[in-house]
């Protein structure tokens, strides 16, 4: 693979710059003129705005039910504070399961564009986790699908998340 | 705007220079000494001090009530194990609050110093978003107080994320 | 302590380097050859893997205790519908209790490296913080024990994201 479809980072050119004075290894800054790290960028944007979505769409469900978790928000619509409301509580399991996984997917990401990856998979994998993640909110909490649309939509991001994780694990072995 | 209040970056000279090998590009990394990038380091720093304080917070309404999650921490103290105490509660979903919230905000504020915002503004949302999210915790967990003061502390953090967010699309909206 | 063992970053020669353009300051990029970074890396990375792990343990918990969240999960196992199963709550609580400690890390972490620490200690900090939290979740969620074992594995992780951070907010006290 050509050097140019390989993310390049903040690395010396020869092994035997890990010796030098760190003043005189001549680096190379990851560049955001790469696609790969534009398209990390550009996706995990995209995740944490879906994220921010989950207050608006519990926002609604709590308002269309009068549904609420304190009593200051019951008080001026009449409402009522109740935690046990089916359809409050599926989009909030769907917002603590982005909670559980996007997080992860932002550090993992970054961090996997130091391993040199290539800049073709590493866009891939970017591209399905956010259109993962965005599915798996449609089939929990918007309009629930029967199984295994969920398990599917939940797998395939996690999947990459491991992917990278344990890629960036073997790549930084030595630093155990 | 003049050069010096933006936020420099990686980034090529000329739009040329996309096409040139890597190492050839002539490149500015984003400084340190740069003020939005500080102030940037300062207030995410201050806002995951602020989340990691509502573990005491929670620590010491747990003590205060003897209402503990686990039978071993309510042993020693001969303290109940309750899931329904409303200033718990209260204090627990805060924490969740800031947990849907701040790490949002620890991706887009270091994404959105990388779209070139000016130092000004960038150094005015950062400043307003921790404003906002500490005063959040007051009125919700600390001392609650009438609706419309959490909605409103919660929604200008919020609006700040959402406009980070969206200008970071919209900048690398040739990356999707 | 000489250069070679403190963290560089991209920071300017010399503090009359401020005024100059950017473009003429010689700046040294944090590199990714730099032990402490890598230790970074790794050990965030680790913390990633354990607690995407933390779902794999809870639905291994369900499927033994045939407890699921959402009435599609349920039915192809004939499994029941419930929130206060006792051994899958202590997974939930475990799994929370990462989310609201280790991306904290992940921000101080990086951060951290940027106030020019000693890469022994810093290498020290993130090895014992990952240590902690994995003896955290085994004493938690695995195999509970009795206290102060869960404490003494809490406690010590959330000294040093609390050292971290008020390092670093020293560190860059003038952005405030």
């Amino acid at each position: 693979m050509s050097q140019a479809t390989r993310c390049q980072l903040v690395t010396p050119r020869a092994r035997s710059d890990i010796k030098k004075p760190i003043t005189e290894i001549n680096m190379v800054p990851m560049s955001l003129i790469q696609p790969a790290v534009r398209s990390y960028i550009v996706y995990s944007s995209i995740l944490a705005l879906k994220v921010l979505g989950m207050s608006v769409l519990t926002g609604i469900v709590r308002h269309k039910k009068k549904v609420f978790a304190n009593e200051e928000d019951a008080k001026p619509t009449r409402g009522v504070v109740k935690y046990d409301d089916p359809d409050v509580e599926r989009v909030r399991r769907a917002h603590l399961n982005d909670l559980e996984n996007i997080p992860a997917f932002w550090l993992l990401g970054a961090l996997y564009l130091t391993t040199e990856p290539s800049a073709a998979l590493a866009t891939l994998l970017f591209r399905v986790y956010a259109a993962g993640r965005i599915a798996h909110t449609l089939v929990y909490a918007v309009k629930p699908l029967p199984q295994p649309a969920r398990g599917i939509a939940y797998g395939i991001p996690y999947l990459i998340n491991l992917f990278m994780g344990v890629k960036i694990v073997f790549h930084y072995i030595s630093a155990l």
